[in-house]
């Protein structure tokens, strides 16, 4: 990886540089959020010439480590106004990574409505007109890319609602199946690839594991020994692999903490009928997978592919899409939970927020609550582009501006998603602090709040979750920049062999000498970044707190509220 | 005016209190913004219950002083998110301040979709529920409220955009005719009233110049004076008692600095057509009135009558109504643009963000530029509260956020009115810095820029236009504590007799012996209180800036850029 495309699409130059110094030590989320420090204008209108889009492998992707293929993707979002990095699996990273490239600089803009491609093969990169991809969903997108390319490529696309410049619109990459369902969906960067005139990129490499390791017998056996350690893990090497991340359906719901009715309550009395238990039940029976790899050599396999009863293939229902459809609409029938999650893979939303969003106009009367067949029906409008699609193509926050809403579950813009902050304390201050908006992978203290991975912090006090959040915080922004799933993190939580191991791979690889330290510090030098970008683009703590209700509305079965304000200040003490 | 009456909408408590001693020597914009300051979490939400909304007469209201009758409303709004002073002409200021009134202050709210309205009589307070006037236009409203409760009341009122919360509702009253067109209008307040459940405060009062005065005959000297200073000045006492505001129609069309089609240009070939020699002739040949006082004692007499085809009368036609109904829309039709202005009198929408809104929505496509029946179908989807009606009705912002356009003529979320700020620079730093969102009355360089009173500043220079736009900020932030109307700054600036006769009347009202300079402390100590509640509510330098579009394209006829940036911090250095 010792090379970064640049791609004007104001000029339409494709420039092949070598990696300057300060960048060569940086992958995935570190990397892309550098570039952005460095080159985008924080107080620049996300949507015009002057932000840029950062498509980055981590620092290990293409590699046999596993489960290393995640993608990270970076700019200044529309959606909040911050720094974003989005990150997705699928098979894009390995690809660009296999080809050399440490990074895909996208710049400039089309001229308005005009559409392009690029695609990137051993034999070299080619910008060109989208042609009668333009205007097409993302699964069609995926498979005529994949018709014109051959059938192994990597896309990164857009669908209509990122064509639209809608703010909730996310990136979508593909599976090693074709299955256009990997999104790097938070914070509308897909309304930024729009801006651009980028319909998608399509990466073709004959290798997926064949990135250059300084010393590959340590290498094998670091990798080799990292992979027992998430197997041995109950979690990542049995909870996961069986019922995916919706496994969490039912924890969540017996925890007290799945918002349900739009953050009214804390329980789902049907939540059952849309877990990952009934979802491997349903899928298997009807011939689809309770379990599946969203990239080459990852062991979790925490993915799942669901066959709708209409004939076409959900793939996957991940916990946080099941929840946003589900019990925060009040909606059982997994079926409509399936289609909406469809329909915005083809829209090409994030399903957090656009769950969120149906949850806010159902709270405006817009839709019934529990009407799941309204809600499909008005998620359908966003191909319109009408003033209702527009609506919930944009996001939550501007849906509540709209009606008048005051129980709008975000923070900085974005949707807080399937943990209540009331009463999983710990997700809360990772939500009011995070430089992402609100997010449950920027901090996901579920581990210790429920989970009872990495120790125990009870839930519904005070005690422990600034200094839980804030360790959280400088693990994860560590672990996006090594392009290592997240989901990593469970196992490196518990076993004090997960870290040092991982460290022994980036080690091995790069022939360097890093010990766990650096990879504080590494997690610690991002989030500094990140947060010096949203100082300059105007946010202050201010800005890091929970809406208004969190702290007003007591949340049953715990009838508990948030109560954290000046303390979450300490979050970033270093 | 010794009396302070506090309404809870939450509780339906009553309440006249005593004037504390801290808020004895304020009224107006000043004791609206402190009372914000210190009776409102800055970080609240600005349609729940934290917030407050506050009516306040000036100090000089309600006595002979001339064209004093400027009623203050204050809270935080939700346009902008920022502190917010709006205020208007109509009868209710002088009514409250003879019933003794220093302020209504309005906390809590209603249960959701009740509304409510409150009667303010020499025989006490009362608060009752609104009954049939909910859900009524701004027309309907205050003819039923004229009925019930006798034809010369004033009105204050919010139409069907404050009921449903709209983000640029405006609060509206009405003049002695009983039309209901003299709006707070910008920054949303209507809203505020609406999310309080409040539909109408009646004031009525027997007398309208009888306020107390220390020394009356010293008073009556001072008030003679002044109103022949207002009278011998050409602006004050010849061209607004002539053609009214859109006088300026012309004016800043040869200026080259007229905003057309969303901020494109800076000339339209129509302008004549929309003008105010033009609204004049149209009007006084259908049985209409080209001058006309919007409150009693007033000399200026700017506003208009202008009957339409369709029976219904406009009264009146701003400038900044008819630029943003006109020139911005490329719409060059009378009719159209005072139908839209019509519209957004009844349905309780500031016109100024109207305009802009509609002008960003053509930008995007979804109504054609030019096409004023197009313009005014849209508007009227604003009653039904339908999607499109919700955008509209929520303002330019969320308008450019929803459609993904760039080129939105917005400050901390307000929209710029009709004075492009690359040609008339000084108005460019007031719209980038004042603490209301872009709004050219918070200081009008306008005076020296365009117009020559108060000296002259070369409009298209960077020199002298900081200085400019803080004095003039001070000035209004003064004015606008006293209840006249701002439109006195055009003689007090031309005149050295203008400054020393205020702080005359002031005197003679209030046995002080303030002098010029206590004034100007005036002026900055509110400026200061509301830099003190936007900063805590999260704003920053990065706020004070005009939209990237500005910066970058250049205007005709002048081809000019705005490039005022880090200069933009030192408008407040005091």
């Amino acid at each position: 990886m010792d090379k970064i495309l640049r791609i004007n699409m104001t000029t339409q130059e494709v420039k092949v540089e070598p990696v300057p110094g300060k960048y060569a030590a940086l992958g995935g989320r570190a990397l892309t959020s550098q570039f952005v420090l460095d080159e985008v204008e924080p107080t620049c209108d996300p949507l015009g010439p002057f932000n840029k889009l950062i498509y980055a492998p981590g620092l290990l992707s293409g590699t046999s480590a596993p489960s290393s293929g995640r993608l990270s993707v970076g700019g200044k979002s529309p959606l909040t106004g911050t720094i974003k990095e989005s990150n997705a699996g699928g098979i894009s990273s390995q690809k660009l990574a296999n080809l050399g490239y440490k990074a895909v600089i996208v710049e400039g803009q089309a001229p308005k409505g005009e559409f392009y491609l690029i695609s990137i093969t051993p034999a070299g990169v080619k910008l060109e007109p989208a042609g009668d991809l333009t205007g097409k969903g993302g699964y069609d997108t995926v498979a005529l890319c994949r018709e014109k390319f051959g059938q192994k490529v990597g896309v990164i696309f857009i669908g209509p609602a990122g064509e639209m410049l809608m703010a909730n619109a996310g990136v979508g990459t593909n599976d090693g199946e074709g299955n256009a369902s990997r999104y790097a969906g938070r914070g509308g960067l897909g309304a930024v690839m729009g801006s651009k005139g980028l319909k998608a990129i399509i990466i073709d490499s004959p290798t997926t594991f064949d990135v250059p390791v300084k010393d590959p017998e340590r290498f094998k056996a670091a990798a080799r020994k990292f992979a027992k350690i998430l197997l041995d893990h109950p979690v990542c090497g049995s909870g996961l692999p069986s019922y995916g991340t919706n496994v969490l359906m039912n924890i969540i719901n017996e925890a007290g903490t799945l918002p349900t009715r739009n953050f009214r309550f804390g329980r789902f009395d049907k939540a059952s009928e849309v877990s990952g238990e009934k979802l491997a039940e349903v899928a298997v029976a009807r011939g689809g997978k309770a379990t599946h790899a969203c990239h080459p050599g990852c062991v979790m396999r925490c993915s799942n592919v669901y066959p709708m009863p209409n004939g076409k293939v959900c793939a996957p229902i991940e916990y946080e899409s099941a929840w946003g459809f589900g019990p925060n609409l009040e909606v059982s029938d997994l079926d409509d939970v399936a289609m909406m999650n469809w329909l915005c893979n083809d829209i090409g939303l994030d399903t957090i927020d656009a769950g969120a969003t149906l949850g806010v106009l159902m709270e405006a009367g817009v839709i019934p609550f529990g009407d799941g067949k309204a809600a499909i029906k008005a998620l359908e409008e966003v191909y319109t582009g009408s003033p209702l699609g527009r609506i919930i193509g944009s996001g939550t926050t501007f849906a509540g501006k709209l009606y008048g809403v005051t129980r709008v579950p975000t923070v900085k813009g974005q949707a807080i998603p399937a943990y209540d902050p009331r009463s999983c304390r710990g997700n809360g201050v990772t939500y009011a602090t995070t430089t992402m908006g609100a997010d449950h992978t920027a901090g996901y203290a579920v581990t210790a709040n429920i989970l009872k991975v990495g120790g125990f912090v009870e839930p519904t006090s005070d005690q422990g979750q600034i200094e839980l959040s804030r360790n959280l915080q400088i693990a994860t922004a560590a672990v996006d920049s090594t392009g290592l799933c997240l989901f990593i993190a469970f196992a490196v939580l518990d076993n004090p062999e997960g870290l040092p191991t991982v460290v022994e791979m980036l080690n091995a690889m790069y022939g360097t000498s890093l010990t766990t330290d650096d990879v504080v510090a590494l997690g610690q030098s991002v989030l500094k970044n990140e947060r010096a970008f949203n100082a300059k683009a105007g946010f202050t703590k201010a800005d890091d707190r929970l809406p208004e209700f969190f702290y007003n509305e007591e949340l049953a079965p715990h009838n508990t509220k948030f109560a954290l304000r000046d303390e979450l200040d300490e979050v970033f003490n270093f």
